[in-house]
């Protein structure tokens, strides 16, 4: 009996290969093992080509002028709607809050919550990239609003989203993207999101262990899955950082392994934007590749998962 | 004998007006009341007359180049001694560390603990501009060394260091100013010095009294003599902000009442500056502007009180 359970529970663990093992032992810096865009060479990019060699390069790309000024103030009425609703339910596991304070700093599961942010994400200004990029139909494996408050924003440390969707998720490979639509202007003074050119193709493996319900924390503020500071500095001692700046309405769109932060908030202006993840619908999460379960739905879309169906407008 | 000693008491509190009181009830904003350059009209200043121009509007200037390369270097080095100095000491009433972190932050006195600041502070480029400006011979009040880490280095909210020059150290006067000379870049990434334009002209009473022993926790983080969110909204909306990017060796000249701050910092990439602040000789401290016993010598300069000399180079 003890055999049979054992060899199933190996079968389960090592259905996936861990190509990018982390919080296992010390801080290792690796190359990347996957592709960055995955069209076929040659193919017509739905954006301008040298736009896309940036992001081959860098990581990251900002579009701007995608949107026009009656759709952004959409979204940013949508934003507002949902803020007021969410502060009212302040105990709801899906709107995480300041730390120490009452304001809603992230709300989660768009799509159920918004139909004005459900269209966005199918839009195929949006999810056509990503289609692209990725060269597969895509499904989003997570939606947030974020919300940096004036006065009292804090930082978010140095990480790769995927470190963490790989090993508490199960992401099997580096097949995915983010897209962040701005909601506020991006200043140099109000913690606007700094990225690391190239970090993208450098895998950094954590030091440390994943504790029980490390999300309850770390959506707050991440203490594991962070990478060093010796390979930080030496990532940015070779490619410094770029701080992106940006009107209301611009999209960030970032590779789920370039390395990503944010300084904190003093001045008066907040900061909003619209987070959506663009998985690539074969690189679908398996079981995570630590000793925890896996993280709840609304941060990792797991069961009933279907692809995008093509939309023109939001 | 009550009569006797409580007039003895109220001759010694009202010896100075209190002009700008602050901590004695609500958040309030009213005008400044004192000159900004008291240097005689058509007098000729020892910098360009537009750089006078603009600190009289905007209450404050960066002074570009006016160190060599071997006398910038000669500062560093000065300062990371200092600091190495300093981390031995850690018990040292002197060296104020990060919150939660064992990084010196500040080293005060720098006049006792440095011929090369000493020199510094006396070099005719910045005195000479200080007795320029304030039209007196002027003193050294407070003198440090800040150090800002990378990864770690804390915010530091908002604040008029005349609020707390004024209440805590019983300065009667807008009668100083303060020259931060910059040892390392300041990017606009890693926490640079924010000031907000204008806003020397106006002064806002903070709410609140001033607990006992305040500059033990307010060096490391601030939470009295702090504008309120709604004046400093009010002046951001007028006047923006303005962050100070510059090269090692900048000196950052701003009034004693200028409203600034600064973002924390995780890049790798840490700051370091020297702070002076010179005070008119007719300006000295007097009694506190609250119930609390004088600040310690070493953050507020009383006894033995002597005009600085002229000297030509550090």
């Amino acid at each position: 009996m003890n055999n049979t359970a054992s060899r199933h529970s190996i079968d389960q663990s090592h259905a996936v290969e861990d190509t990018y093992p982390s919080r296992k032992g010390l801080s290792s810096i690796t190359d990347r093992q996957d592709p960055v865009i995955y069209a076929p060479q040659n193919s017509t990019p739905p954006i301008d080509p040298s736009q896309i060699e940036q992001f081959e390069q860098q990581g990251f790309i900002v579009l701007d002028n995608i949107f026009s000024s009656a759709e952004i103030e959409a979204l940013q009425d949508e934003s507002a709607r949902l803020r007021s609703t969410a502060s009212n339910d302040e105990q709801s596991e899906k709107a995480y809050t300041e730390p120490g304070h009452h304001e809603v700093r992230s709300i989660f599961s768009l799509h159920e919550n918004s139909t004005v942010f459900k269209k966005l994400m199918m839009d195929e200004r949006l999810a056509g990239l990503a289609r692209y990029i990725l060269n597969d139909q895509v499904y989003i494996h997570q939606s947030r609003l974020n919300y940096k408050p004036g006065f009292i924003g804090k930082e978010f440390f140095w990480h790769s989203d995927f470190e963490t969707w790989h090993v508490e998720d199960g992401m099997p490979n580096m097949r995915a993207l983010s897209m962040s639509v701005t909601l506020t202007e991006n200043h140099t003074h109000n913690g606007p999101l700094m990225l690391i050119p190239g970090s993208h193709k450098k895998f950094i493996a954590c030091e440390g262990k994943t504790p029980r319900q490390h999300h309850l924390a770390s959506l707050k503020k991440q203490e594991y899955g962070v990478p060093s500071n010796e390979h930080l500095s030496m990532l940015v001692e070779k490619q410094g950082i770029t701080t992106v700046t940006s009107k209301p309405g611009s999209v960030i769109v970032f590779d789920c392994n370039t390395l990503h932060g944010s300084n904190g908030n003093i001045t008066p202006h907040p900061r909003a934007n619209v987070f959506f993840v663009y998985n690539a619908l074969s690189n679908k999460v398996a079981k995570p590749f630590c000793e925890q379960p896996p993280r709840p739905e609304y941060l990792c879309a797991r069961s009933n998962i279907k692809p995008l169906t093509s939309s023109r407008s939001f």
